[in-house]
């Protein structure tokens, strides 16, 4: 498998299916849907439908039930990033080198935009219904909403701006990580272990793959702010020190944090390959998301 | 039937769902959830979830499954206020004489709490499928989300936003009554109906009365808006001539717009009339909402 080559392919599709579900720029409302629009075709890795797709795809999965619940998804992603660039919150004018949409939009837009998105993420995902009628479709719509929440993403982005401009414990960062970074993760893979019939042993160990690949990606974003340069990262490096957080970083030490990666890698890896079927791609994918060097 | 003494015993019974649902104020996120379950205790009329538990009534159903809908109905109500309210939007400190959420917690917290609002109702809604897992559960979702998105009330919020300090035509005011406030009656009156299991046939009587019932609502405001006094609205008059506003009395004229309002009731009236079945409390509760004269 030329890894590179699959992964380009993949993330097409992937767009193809993102862009077969954006409303059209038509009516009264259209603002806010051009608007929604740009911030999902902004770009993105599509890491979470990706994700989703191969974990259904390694139980088995081979219909399209999966494809509402992959958008919405990326919807609600997309949705928290449109929050979260609000001069309310991060005040950022610029994410990956595009201007964030209340900057192109306003601000009223961009609240409103954000709203559309979340709010249409579960307009797409209860069209599954029409597909298919059942307790996986019944308990994927679940995990979609319980993981986006209060607990799960949104209640990591409150703890991480509580702990703004203070010094917070290890068991704070660890929420934050868990719950904004990981949740999404863990919704993206859960979803399709759960969309594509697993067992319940199985969802549970999918889960704690999630789990640790989601935490590990996070710690190795806390390394790469202080030890890359704004070049290799595509990002402004040492953020966190400038906005006086604490991270796993300053907690824990260089040293640990690098073993902790490998530590939580090599058992996310570890527990995929204990799992009854194999997908080589997902290992991959896994592999590059937890082990970038920058 | 004592209407006010029903109308306020009914009240007391959903204010007691509504407070079941809502999650209990703790862990790190703790003080996001403080500020979602301020502002739904802050008060309100619970008219949405009373008319859909009414619909549902109306056509004979007994069971719980209509709490979760009621409860995520209220809290889209909810969120789309407090959003409203936010500087960049109204910038409102005040509703109903109570601080705005905002006002309290600040802005960030009030973007934060609308989301996780908006959030935590499908969250609710999504657990109606352990109650019951049928084509109605599903068709419920459904209207819950299209109902709340681009094609209801985000889309009327965003033409009542561009439509501000310039003149607009009648199609316009329209397009804002049917999908700002109409769509969530629409919401409310449709999902009680499909949970109760009432014919498409009905369901579609149903919903054209929910939007003449909004639309007549809507229209009503309009009007109380240049013959009321404070006093008597409980919040400032003139206030749509202030901001500059067409509204459908500045098109219609008054004696007009009366007259509408009389129309869209009498045939929303008639059309309730003409189901197979009486529901003698919604009757009046429709009366009361079209017939305000304060």
């Amino acid at each position: 498998m030329d890894f590179k080559a699959t992964l380009q392919q993949k993330t097409a599709d992937i767009e193809a299916i993102l862009k077969s579900y954006l409303p059209e720029e038509t009516g009264l409302q259209k603002t806010v849907i051009e608007a929604m629009n740009y911030s999902i075709l902004v770009g993105g890795k599509r890491l979470r439908p990706m994700l989703m797709q191969e974990t259904y795809r390694l139980f088995g999965g081979t219909g399209k039930v999966v494809e509402p619940f992959m958008t919405a998804l990326e919807m609600i992603h997309t949705y928290s990033l449109v929050h979260d660039d609000l001069p309310a919150m991060d005040n950022d004018e610029y994410r990956r080198g595009k201007k964030t949409t209340h900057a192109v939009y306003g601000e009223t837009m961009g609240i409103l935009a954000g709203d559309g998105l979340l709010n249409y993420a579960f307009e797409v995902a209860s069209g599954a219904f029409d597909l298919e009628l059942s307790p996986r479709t019944a308990k994927a719509m679940q995990i979609l909403a319980t993981k986006a929440g209060i607990y799960g993403m949104i209640g990591g982005q409150v703890a991480d701006i509580e702990s703004e401009h203070k010094v917070v414990g290890l068991d704070t960062i660890e929420f934050i990580h868990k719950n904004k970074t990981a949740a999404l993760i863990e919704s993206a893979m859960t979803i399709g272990a759960v969309l594509a019939g697993a067992s319940d042993a199985d969802i549970a160990k999918v889960h704690t793959i999630a789990t640790d690949v989601g935490f590990a990606f996070q710690i190795q974003d806390d390394i790469l702010d202080v030890t890359s340069t704004t070049e290799e990262l595509g990002k402004p490096v040492g953020s966190d020190a400038k906005n006086e957080k604490s991270t796993y970083v300053s907690l824990k030490g260089l040293a640990q944090s690098k073993a902790d990666v490998e530590f939580y890698s090599n058992r996310a890896l570890n527990t995929l390959a204990s799992l009854p079927c194999k997908n080589a791609f997902l290992e991959e994918l896994i592999r590059m998301l937890i082990c970038r060097s920058k």
